[in-house]
């Protein structure tokens, strides 16, 4: 489980930025990246009863303010997800020459993997993601739009790769993890200050938990510049790994069924992630698929931005009054939905998942 | 036809700003309205042929200049439209106290109406909105939202009231142009401030042309800050009545299509317009419904945001290159699309319209 823990007494893999690492990243990715908007959830929401008991409930926030929703738009970032700003501080953060004598790797079946490629494109490397060979063909083509050269192999290479970091055959490649890189974390971190910048007195953040490179960039910087701020981390009930992980006290396996909320939930938590991540967050908020469908549908109609499930279920748990009341920013993570699903939320349906096997990535 | 016209020596009802007078309507709406973000057009779109042979026919750009396409991202606004801004500024620039104690009140069957009405409430004054007693449900429930007393009215009677600026019996209240008002065509401007800010050196901007207001506003601050920028006015093919006016060298009456693209075009441009649209804008483009769709589509699948018909055509008349090569601003004005309606875009269908009877708002 926890091959990838380094012994007792060894540096570890991967850590927390310090803030000013932080403002490093940001000053490198700045002229590549988007700086995304905040904006005002603009209601009411299909869900006008805001369930404020909940909040209540739960303990969070202060019972006698009034709950105030702002949507971090990094759907809107370039490859339409937050990735791009990990990927590209990682870029510019390893040896030039290697990455442009031999190119960059990483193992991804969705966002990153179109982060990265988009990245290495803009940086002049070539870019190689493996994939397991049942992603779905719609992430192979973006993959490839992106000027991919797409690997695909069995499930279980594929994940063998995370845990490795490298790929059989193709060693001499940079390998960018996608989450658990110490750069990537940094560059999800900008994130933080760009809401500080908008909102300085926000009282909460709610992040997507996937493989939890956003709560750990997010909550490193808000740890340092403004603790009072809570950061939840989010999962959707049918695949909460990080829930399970909080009750067992470590990583451990859980039940992972997939859905059209494909960014996040799989199998178990990154075992190098969970020291970081427990160092930063709150207990981790669970939302169902029809509120993150709900939460998809009133992001469109109020705000008129479209949000993939992973996107969408910061703002349903939000909503929901499960992250408190006060000034709550739902970071909408990225905007990556097939028309159809999308078209099928829109209509008031459950959609089908896509077809791929793991949200981890 | 030409009732509003003033009398050959007298002032006109309403003028262009200056730049002037729209860096002070920046000031006054700044506290109230979103600046909204410039974003690329992330590729590739529907649209991969991008049909650069227009642009030459044309004789619009540089042929050797690539094409490169931005959004001006108004579906974000308040109420989901670039109309807030222009209702903020009329409201802040008129007599507080009348409007404090008797109200404001409008003629539109949409965007301007909840504008106003979301401003009105912001500054604690009443508001008023006359419509005509065709307007869908859903758009006057969107009206009472925002606060608005909604007044149903004969088609004819609704038309009149925009002629004579004001609805019998309701005199007392201070009535606000939906477009043909100095202080709304100045609040426009300010979505031209913004443009020059994040791309100084952008080629030709591309916006819908409804009541002409965001023509003449963005137009009169292109003419004066950037003179070599074009400011193009895109009207759907099923309803040109700005084409009409140009080739008849004055306004008059055309043949209209309710479509599902329902905040621009009308049976005629408004008389008082044409005298100020004609000196800041070029000839008048246009595109069919099946392209706006396709600009539509595009919008939510590569930026993941959601356009009105009207906020997707000067996207649909850039791609097609009829605005040029360059850097050209599609601005998307606003992102107020029915759910079910957008679904059927994203389905690849042409809508119906949904019942309203005319576009001029």
């Amino acid at each position: 489980m926890s091959t990838l823990l380094p012994p007792a007494g060894a540096a570890p893999i991967v850590t927390l930025p310090s803030t000013e690492t932080v403002h490093e990243a940001r000053k490198r990715i700045a002229p590549h990246v988007l700086r995304t908007p905040l904006v005002e959830l603009l209601g009411p929401t299909d869900e006008t009863a805001l369930g404020n008991s909940h909040a209540e409930e739960d303990g969070n926030g202060d019972a006698s303010a009034p709950l105030k929703i702002y949507l971090k738009l990094e759907n809107l970032q370039h490859t339409g997800c937050f990735k791009a700003r990990g990927a590209f501080n990682a870029l510019l953060s390893c040896d030039a020459e290697t990455c442009r004598n031999h190119g960059v790797i990483t193992s991804s079946a969705g966002n990153f993997g179109q982060g990265l490629a988009w990245c290495a494109r803009n940086l002049g490397y070539s870019c190689t993601v493996v994939v397991p060979n049942s992603a779905p063909e719609t992430k192979v083509t973006a993959l490839k739009r992106y000027g991919a050269d797409v690997v695909p192999v069995s499930y279980q290479e594929w994940w063998r790769t995370m845990e490795t970091r490298s790929v059989k055959g193709i060693q001499h490649k940079h390998f960018v993890h996608p989450c658990a890189d110490s750069a990537v974390i940094a560059g999800n971190g900008t994130i933080a200050l760009e809401i500080l910048e908008d909102l300085p007195d926000v009282d909460a953040v709610v992040v997507p938990y996937g493989g939890g490179g956003m709560c750990a960039g997010v909550g490193a910087v808000m740890k340092e510049m403004r603790p009072q701020c809570k950061v939840f981390p989010v999962e959707v009930e049918t695949s909460a790994p990080l829930r399970a992980a909080c009750a067992a006290g470590k990583p451990t396996q859980c039940q992972h069924t997939p859905t059209f909320v494909d960014g996040i939930g799989g199998k178990s938590v990154l075992p190098e992630m969970w020291p970081l991540v427990t160092q930063v967050m709150e207990q981790p908020l669970a939302v169902s698929l029809e509120e993150t469908a709900t939460a998809i549908r009133s992001m469109v109609r109020v705000n008129h931005t479209v949000a993939e499930g992973a996107g969408a279920a910061p703002l349903a748990a939000a909503v929901k009054g499960l992250a408190g009341r006060g000034k709550i920013v739902a970071v909408v993570s990225g905007g990556n939905i097939d028309l159809d699903t999308l078209a099928a939320v829109l209509q008031g349906e459950i959609p089908t998942p896509g077809g791929r096997p793991t949200g981890q990535e």
